[in-house]
This record gives structure tokens, sequence and C-alpha cells, in this order.
């Protein structure tokens, strides 16, 4: 039996890059993949020593994004490719990229298009209808003007308290209407007042956010008696780069899928 | 034992309507869940004499859709509810509705935003460096100028030709720049030939369509060698109203997700 | 430019085949892809006179369905290509098939391995702690057996009474256990009278299975005092084979995903 | 306005537990949700003195996983609950478990049933017909005799040597049949020869384990000429409980999704 062919690498590294140099913050996304190809028959028998491991792959995107600007995800991909086909054994690389588009918001502030759907849901009983309209999937990211700090520390805490972070999530929100309400393009102001109270607030906590774009949407429709809010937060953990002599001035991140934090809060007049 | 609580319903009922009565047309895309509650304790020991079926459910909104404008999700919701009150043994109708939002491109064309991602693979090997960069998951649909027809017959051919349908797909593609070059932002205008010749083609197939984006990108950048186009057919059936004596002017669609037209084609100078 | 590859056909064709020619019935649940090559340039100008149509693809796979027996995918697959490769401008045909296994629970009822989840709430506050245990995507299956006939008829129903259908769904259930109850090995007992009940019933219903599965677990543990059952009704259409001078005696369906009909219901003691 | 409803907390910690007290490996896979009620009003106005971190919600889990067996996910989830109420401001606890089950092929291997699904691919030309058959989502984890290490070192290698680590993968697998060959049922001695050598490879790496399995393959039937195999590489990290004074034998992980080591190769005879 032959090895006629083989691949490996690592898959799905999450790399999320702010630029802060301007006032308007820069936000790049990435899901990137990095593939070698070459003489490593010897690893498919147990011998390690031509293997770079997939975990320095992932490494060595994360240092390269503190070392190396992002312009386009070609030439950082590129420079990924250069470094690999060095090590021995290698005869290709391969570095697949997936650029997840933001919208900007503000200056410090995107939304991501897309997922967003509008939700309603009629009740009907003998006594009247309710209504009560929605949207789900609206995600969200502000790069800065969010802190976490001064909760309580036990002896399972090791979160450090933070002045500035990454405050990502993709709100679900629902209101009632008054009954009898129809004039039901009122969401178009409450989805409004949401987003930008998210974008311009000094957020202390995702509770505290959402409790001023509660208020926001509240004050953007007098039809709507209360709304409910749930915002998973999709943390962004800073990556740890002293390993590799960088530091990391809240510059570079990986975007996490799970576990998240899950905020739940409904306000009425 | 007691029954304590009980509901049923139909969920998931996808509803595309399209409202051609000015120049633009008008989209609604709509997924409708339909939930009852009431006394229907003897359906549960066998007897369906109660039992609205949930396939009339579904049948129901097709029709309505055609009876009914829908101006906001919310109304036509309404009117579903104040339908079903109606029937025996029903106390509380739960009418949900979850709405896909488009954004006009043109009078009969539309993107969905959202879900898009900008892709590259960067293949690095001794002699070289090959940049392929791409599209995925871009969603668009148009309301009229598609037809197919023509086509070829045989013993299992039931679709009858058609000069007027929906015409809906998420297109990947991926373009091949030519050796050396870097002028990434080139995606841009790129994207925007795919759009546009998208919305304002005459097309006979998926294929005539297809071409004809792969032609409009070899134009839009002379520095790409070639695009390989993947289209699959998102197919919007017309549903067949007659049974409830409305006809369909090509205005009321079910939305599927399988099966689904698959093609590709690799287009080169 | 020059089309200078193409390739086209129908995706996720569901097919489910059940054999009933011995007690024992067999199923056959399986996804098909059918994609030709071949000189399709035409196609790519508008002119659609070689383009077999991917609805005729798919009629054929069903006609094919009742007309052959399906031992093996692969022998099936390789018909649906001996067909398509005499089409006209056909030089390559590709047939991919992924076939879904069920293990059989009894002569007419199978369960689908895989995906199910046990799930606990535990609920907790000064007064005390609330158990609730269940099972999630419990995926099960019966080929006869299920009725639905009697339910009303108004003037948008059209699903016709029928005394012999496919009964598929995927259980959620929660049960409470009584306060203090530890002995959280009861699930076994109660899993299992829900999967017998549902394989042994005589169905006229979705509801009236739900409820004879609802009393088997409440007599299977004496320490819950209630269970909630959720239960989509996973639509098998009979598909139309008359066009194609077939009958279809309950033995090709289409498995469909949505709509789907959402029967729940509670009983307690 | 006020606040009328809130609930806050951690969703989604993946827990693998593994238990080497006897010779028979035990292994208990979980995804676990903690969620507080209560008087957390001031942290919606800005004030975190009363907000217990949801990051350090996910450190007890881990923690209390080392201190405590897991006998049961509910009597695991109350002692969370009664952990937590405890806290200041909190009136109610909810701890929510799903366990993902499986079953045990050797002493130290499992498969999870569930997802597999068996696939084939048939390609049809002038020439003949070609017959590809595999296997898709085949998920097997070995709780030990899986090493990784004597791999090399660079300036962005920081993952230890290791001589025991969980080793899970879901395994796609497609094999190429020699011309002519009818006889499809091969397919159930090719799929035990896999999971076989797998449950009992002494593995020194995802390649080593994958050529063994390669090999056994091309073993179990000599009707076939090669066979390809991709398996992710789904990392089980090693939770680090320093922090809280415990240490942690190879016993407590955190199952991630991404990003994931991916090796493929292709083995001939």
């Amino acid at each position: 039996m032959t090895l006629s062919w083989n691949r490996y690498g690592k898959a799905r590294v999450r790399l999320v890059k702010v630029l802060k140099a301007r006032p308007a913050h820069e936000l790049v996304d990435l899901t990137i993949d990095v593939q070698l190809e070459g003489g490593f028959g010897p690893v498919y028998d147990g011998d390690n020593t031509l293997c770079v491991a997939t975990d320095t792959m992932k490494n060595t995107v994360y240092a390269f994004a503190r070392l190396f600007p992002i312009d386009h995800a070609e030439a950082f991909a590129s420079r990924l490719a250069d470094h690999f086909i060095d090590k021995t054994a290698v005869s290709k690389v391969r570095v697949s990229t997936s650029e997840h588009p933001w919208t900007r918001l503000a200056d410090h502030a995107f939304v991501q298009p897309g997922g967003e759907q509008w939700t309603s849901v009629v009740t009907r009983e003998a006594v009247g209808t309710t209504v009560v309209s929605g949207l789900a999937n609206l995600v969200v990211l502000k790069t800065t003007d969010s802190a976490f700090s001064g909760y309580p520390r036990d002896e399972y805490t090791t979160l450090p308290y933070t002045e500035d972070r990454i405050f990502a999530t993709a709100v679900t929100a629902s209101w009632t209407y008054r009954s009898g309400f129809t004039a039901f393009a009122a969401r178009s102001a409450i989805r409004a007042a949401l987003v930008e109270t998210f974008a311009a607030h000094q957020s202390r906590s995702v509770q505290h956010t959402m409790k001023a774009m509660g208020e926001a949407a509240l004050r953007a429709s007098s039809d709507i008696t209360g709304i409910t809010l749930t915002m998973p937060n999709r943390h962004h953990l800073l990556v740890d780069l002293q390993p590799f002599g960088l530091d990391n001035p809240n510059e570079v991140f990986v975007a996490t899928d799970q576990p998240y934090g899950l905020i739940e809060g409904t306000f009425r007049r």
C-alpha cells in the first residue's frame, strides 16, 4: 500500500482585527484555513519530526495579524503561504480565507448585514388580538466604549476587569403594541433606536446597554407597551501574543461561538 | 391522566408574494406558523371531527395571500387569526411570521443582504503563487425576465414550458487573477458586474444568464483569466389556487429548499 | 471568451422507499444528486433544445424507484446513470447518493440513530428544586398503522382522507419528577415506553399516538408527575407516478422538511 | 420605564469528562447552560457589584466537574444550582443540560451514533462506470492511546508534547471499487475495519492512525483499489484548573468546534 496523496492543516481559524489608528476604526473579520502538502510520509508512520503542528499554524496566523497589515485578505494569505513554503518537506501551501463583511454604523460600531429577520406573533382569543412584533439576528459590534469591571470575584473567578473590550451581539427584540394599534411601520423607528443606541452607548455591561436600548425603543414609539431584548455576548477573546514577543493593544482577537453570555430583559412603561 | 394543555398547527409555511401592479415590482418573503389551542381532547382519543387539518392551514395561507394585500405581516397574520378563531373548538389562534427582507437592485431584481462572504484561495508552490478570489452566498432574485422553455420532453417530463418565472439563486463565484496581480480591490468591480448583469438579463435559462454574468465579469477586470460560477436554482413554485376558485397570475409562490437545480460553469478568455 | 467546463443537474432529491412484500417492512432513505456534463454550449446561448430539465431528472428518480429494486444505492445510481448517458450531448453522468440509515424497532417501525440528546432543566429557588428531564430529537418512523381521516373539510381543504400513511417524527419529551426524587436512571424506562408505544400504536392522528405515548410514560415511572411531548409531523408525500403510467401503492415517497405539522401536548396525572 | 423581568447566564458550556478509574473508561459529554434571576436591577444601571460574571459560571462548571462525580446530569446540575442560589441577589437558578450519548466500542473507544451517512458516487462515461462508495460523519473518540510529540518547534510553537490526549474525529471515507464489482455489501466489512482499527491503534498522530485505518480497509476488501480518508481533529482541550487549586489528570476537557486540525490522505495498493 502506498500513500498516494496527503494534505493537512488547520481549518477555521477565526481572526478579528481592529485598526484603531484613525478615529473611524476599521474591522477585518476572517476565517482562515492553512493546508500543507509535501513529503510527509514519515508522519504517517508515526515519526512527527517533519510535522508542523496545526496549533503552530493557528498561532502563526494570529502573530502575523499583529505583525502585518491586512489590507486585502489575499495579500495576508500570501504572506502566510510564503512563510510555510519554507518549512521542511512542504511542496505546496494552500491558504483559504473567507471574509465576513461588516457595514459601518459609526466610528466604532458596525452591523453585519444579513440573517436579520422581522418577526411578529399575533395572538387571537375571543377577547381580542395581541400583536407582538420584533426582529431577530440583528448582528452588531462595537470596537470600543465597552467595559466590564467591578463584578464580584470568588474562588472561581479568573476574568480580569477590563475598561475596553469588543462588544458583539445578535439582538433579538420583541415589543408589544397597544391594543388596536395597526401602524406597523413603527418597526422602522424602533429598529433605528436600538441600533443607534447600541452604537453610541458607553457600556459598563451588556445589561447596561440593553437597558439604554430598551429605553430608546420605548421613546421611539409611544404605541408599544413593553419590549423584551435578548442579547448573547459573542465573546471576542484577546489573543495572548506574549509567547511570540508581541504585545496586543486590543487589536487581534479570536471570535468564539461558544460558550457565550446570554442576557435577557423585559422593559415596560 | 388528563390532557392539561395542547396546541397544534402548521409550521414553516414558506410564502413569497410578488406584486406587479407598478413597474417596480414588490416582493414579500415570509415564513408563517399557524397554531391552534382549544377543546381538542377528542382528537387525542382518535376522533378527528374537530381537527382542522394542518394541510388546510397551509392552503388557507396561500389562498389568503391571493385574496388580500400583505402590506404588513402583522395585518396579514391578523386576517389569518380571525379566520381560524371561528373554527369549532378553537379558543386561541397564534400566527407567527418571520419576514426575510430583500433590498431592491432594479425594478424586477432584488438582493438578500447577508450571508455573503468574500473568499480567496492562495496556492504557493516553488514555482510561484496563484490567487483565486471569489464570493459565496450572494443571494439574488428576479421577479420576471426569466423563461425556461424549449427543452426536450421525454416520458418523465412533466414541467410545463414557461415564459415567466421567478429566478432566485445564491451565487458562488471564483476568479483567477493573472500571475503577479495584487490590486485585489478588483473584487468590487467584478461583484458589481455579476449583480447588474443578473438584474438586467433576459434569461432563457440559468445557464444563459450565467454566461452573461461570466462575460460581464471578464469585461469588468482585464486582470482575471477566468471565472467559475455556481448557481443553484432555488425553485419558487407557483401555487395551484384553482381548488379554491382562484387564479394565480404569477403572484403567489412557495419557496423551496430542496431539491434544487445546480448549474456550474467555467468561462475563460 | 469560452465555456471551458460545465455541469448541471438536480441536487438533493429526497427519496424514501418502503418495501412491504414481507411482514417486516424494509425502508430505504436516500438523498440523490444527478449531474450531467457534455456538449451543452448552446444552452448557455439560450437554446434549450439539448437541456434535459432538472425537473425531469427528479421525476426519473422517483419513477425508477417504482420500477426497480433498490438493494444497494450504488446499483440504483448505476441504473440512473445508464439512463442519462443516452441523452443527446451527454458525455458524463455523475449520480451521487447519500443513504440515511435507520434501525429497526419492529416490523413496521424504525428509529434513526443519532442526534438524540438527553436533556434536563434543574430550577432552584429558595423553596426547593424542580427537576425536569427529557430527550430531544428522537427520530422515529412507522411505515403503516397510521391513518388520518374524518377531519373537517372546508373551502381550503384538499388533503384526501387516508387510512395508511407514513408517520415520521422527531420526539421531544420533558417530564417532571416528583419533588425530592433522585433516581434519574428512570429516564431509560420512560424512553423505552415512548418508543415501544410509538411502534405498536394504531394511529388515527399524531395527537392520538401522542396521548398513548404520554400514558405509557406515566405508567413507566410512578415518580413523574407529568410529561410534555412535542412531535413535528415530518410529512412523507406519496409521489404521483400516474404521469409516467405507474401506480404507487404506498411505496415511493418524497421526504419533506417544511412545512410540517407541529403537535404539542402536556399530560398529567 | 421599569425592568420587569431579567435573566442572564452562560450558555453552551461544553464539558467532556473521562473517568479512568476502571479499565473500561467512562465518558460523559454535556452542554450546560447556567442562568440566574434575581435583584439585578443595579447591573442594568451600570453597577456590576452584584453581577456574577458569566465567565465565573463557566469556570465553576469545570471546577465542579473535577470536584464531584457526574453519575447523572441532573444531580450535577443540582450541585451547580445549589452553589449559585447562595450568591447575593439571586432568587432563582436554572441549570440546563444536554447530554450527547456515546456508545462503547472498546475499553477506551466510543462511537457517537447518528449523523452517519453512507455515500456513493457513480460516474458513467462512454468507456464505462466507476463506483466510489463511502461513509460520512462517522464520529469516534478514544480516551487514551493517543500521543502527539516530537514535532518541530519554531518561534510560533506553544503546544506542549503530550503522550496522552483525547482523539476525536468524524471520519469521512471513500473507496473505489475495481471495475465491474457489484457486491456493494462490502461496505460493512470496510466500515468495521475502520472502526476497529481506530479503537485499537496506538496513535502517534492523526496521520499515523489514518494510515493504519487505510491499510485495514484495503485488507478488509480485496475489491477496492484505494481509499481516501478525511479526519478532522476535534480538539478536546484539557481545562487548566490550577487557578482553583485543582489538578486535572486528563479528566476534564472542553470540547471545541473550531479551529480544528484537518488531515486527508489517499492510500492505494
